[in-house]
């Protein structure tokens, strides 16, 4: 089961909206057969796994990261092909989240007589498909908030410089979640004062997020390179007020779609449970200070990536990664659980998780 | 060695202005003979362990953690002792900084035709003794920066709530820096807001530090605990504009001093001096955020200790760890190397070093 999830883990972010499977068959103590899913629309992990063993798969166990599907989607039902398969024995790490699926596939199997056994290195593969199973149960993407601050908390000194305060690799390591994540979010200001392109730089070929931005006024210019770029769609939520000339400003450019919402000011609610019609399971933050609260104030960030460099700026006036208005008590902060802290490079990268999230 | 260290490591922060020593007698690969040095003006490492091992130790090795010393201080220098115990080999750790000692103990040993074998697991050695190290060479104290923040860099809300960010287990963590340091400081601001007792509070017996106040304008009020509590000395910093009447209020407290300053501010580096004048060779410095500015923009910070809990408040306004102006270019921000990364109950505690300190 260990190398099934090993295997699946090197798909992270290349199957939404679908999770990241992958299924080992064993006959006679051999592996006769292996399998992950792709991408979405292409098999699942455990037909790749059982075509490749073949007749071998009859009396044969399968080991698969995730309860097997029991309904008709894009694919037939994977339950229904270990049954046909012949396979005798099935182990599973993580149930489905979903609630068209969950135990319903294991029950099928059982009445076909074959052994299941659930639940063997649960906690790992769950954690592998974190924002799918958040994007199953809650309709909306499972948010991570990334921010690169100082010892002292700092994101820029006082007189607004910030590049850069953590070091290359820290930056690039940041790149990751871009390829994993299928939407990257900043406010306007964030556009206006850095004009980034917001694709994903990494070794080998990266996927690249939607880029989404908060933008209440629509003041986005038509030539920054989120626009000028079309390498990754760019969605740019607006306000009610924004007028129809604006908007047609931007008609031109494929890859741009304005999102009119339905209040004056942008509501997180709202542009979640958008990007969540939409199939996107997974977004990232990336600011500025003042988006980073909005997400914090709605109770919307669900895993906090921080990469933080050991050096003290200083400054009552130096902008920290979550701004705004924030909380005012403490007893309505979340709670956040580290679940990793690792050194990159010269700096050092956190990570947690939103409690009752993990 | 190792154990040796392990056994100096024991004794840090009891010793001070002297640095942690242990020494080990070894004859026939048995040991005969142990000794740590427990306190200034008591006998060091290596006279305890040669009485223990008495006629045992002619012809004997023994294992030190540091240089042993060659000038007469409170106690005849231990290089003699070692000599005249008639031990054959010497194995040392860390070498001594003092420019006093330096290399003469080795010296005068080998003259006697002792073999000396130098610098074995010096690196782990010489951490036991940074603060006294950095004293003895710069005759100032060695400063820690401990701070408690939030994953976004608060130490309070919007609206100034503090207690409690970080868990319990990080707070009682913190007074072991507290244990370890010969003083500890904090800002006027500091004491009217909080009130603090600045002892130490673990388990066992704690040592308090010195408890320190940086007050330009002499505003401590005579019934904070800092001055009804006599169980520590406290010594208050103030300018010079300070009139005598001010300072007479404090006569009778026989633990309070006044150490006027020769500015109307208080100077950083003027406060270390005299610091070090008296042997403070450790400080620890607790806040508020003005005054860790302070030490930041001296650069006179040597070591961080941030306790962090993942929680995000968030706010323009919240306060930081550090205030103040800040520096305000990247280029001159002084740069830590991160020693240790450690949970603590829900919490994280990160140590890192000036660079050039370690």
């Amino acid at each position: 089961m260990r190398i099934a999830i090993d295997m699946a883990r090197e798909t992270v972010g290349q199957t939404s909206p679908n999770p990241s499977v992958a299924a080992i068959v064993v006959k006679h103590n051999q592996i006769v057969g292996v399998g992950v899913h792709i991408k979405a629309g292409e098999p699942h992990a455990e037909v790749h796994a059982l075509r490749m063993a073949g007749e071998k798969a009859k009396g044969a166990e399968i080991y698969v990261t995730l309860e097997p599907c029991s309904h008709h989607g894009q694919t037939p039902p994977c339950a229904e092909a270990v049954i046909e398969a012949g396979i005798k024995r099935v182990v599973i790490a993580s149930n489905d989240p979903n609630p068209k699926v969950s135990g319903r596939g294991i029950r099928m199997m059982r009445e076909h007589g074959l052994e299941v056994k659930t639940e063997v290195l649960k906690k790992e593969a769950d954690e592998l498909n974190t924002p799918f199973f958040h994007f199953i149960q809650k309709k909306e993407p499972y948010v991570r908030l990334k921010t690169a601050m100082s010892l002292d908390g700092k994101i820029a000194t006082s007189t607004g410089e910030s590049q850069w305060i953590t070091g290359e690799e820290a930056r690039l390591d940041g790149h990751h979640y871009r390829h994993r994540s299928d939407a990257i979010l900043v406010g306007i200001n964030t556009v206006l004062m850095d004009n980034p392109k917001l694709t994903t730089r990494i070794e080998g070929e990266g996927r690249h997020p939607i880029r989404v931005v908060l933008d209440t006024h629509l003041r986005m210019p038509p030539s920054s390179q989120l626009i000028q770029d079309d390498s990754a769609p760019t969605w740019i939520f607006v306000g009610v007020h924004v007028k129809k000339e604006a908007v047609d400003t931007f008609e031109n450019y494929q890859h741009v779609t304005i999102i009119p919402l339905h209040g004056e000011q942008v509501s997180i609610e709202e542009v979640l449970r958008y990007l969540g019609e939409q199939k996107i399971t997974s977004l990232l933050v990336e600011g500025g200070a003042t988006i980073a609260d909005a997400f914090v104030r709605a109770g919307k960030v669900d895993e906090t990536v921080t990469y933080m460099a050991p050096k003290l700026i200083g400054g009552k006036e130096a902008l920290t990664p979550v701004g705004g208005k924030g909380i005012q008590q403490l007893k309505n902060v979340s709670s956040f659980e580290i679940v990793s802290t690792e050194n990159i490079g010269d700096d050092i990268k956190i990570v947690s998780v939103k409690k009752g999230e993990s």
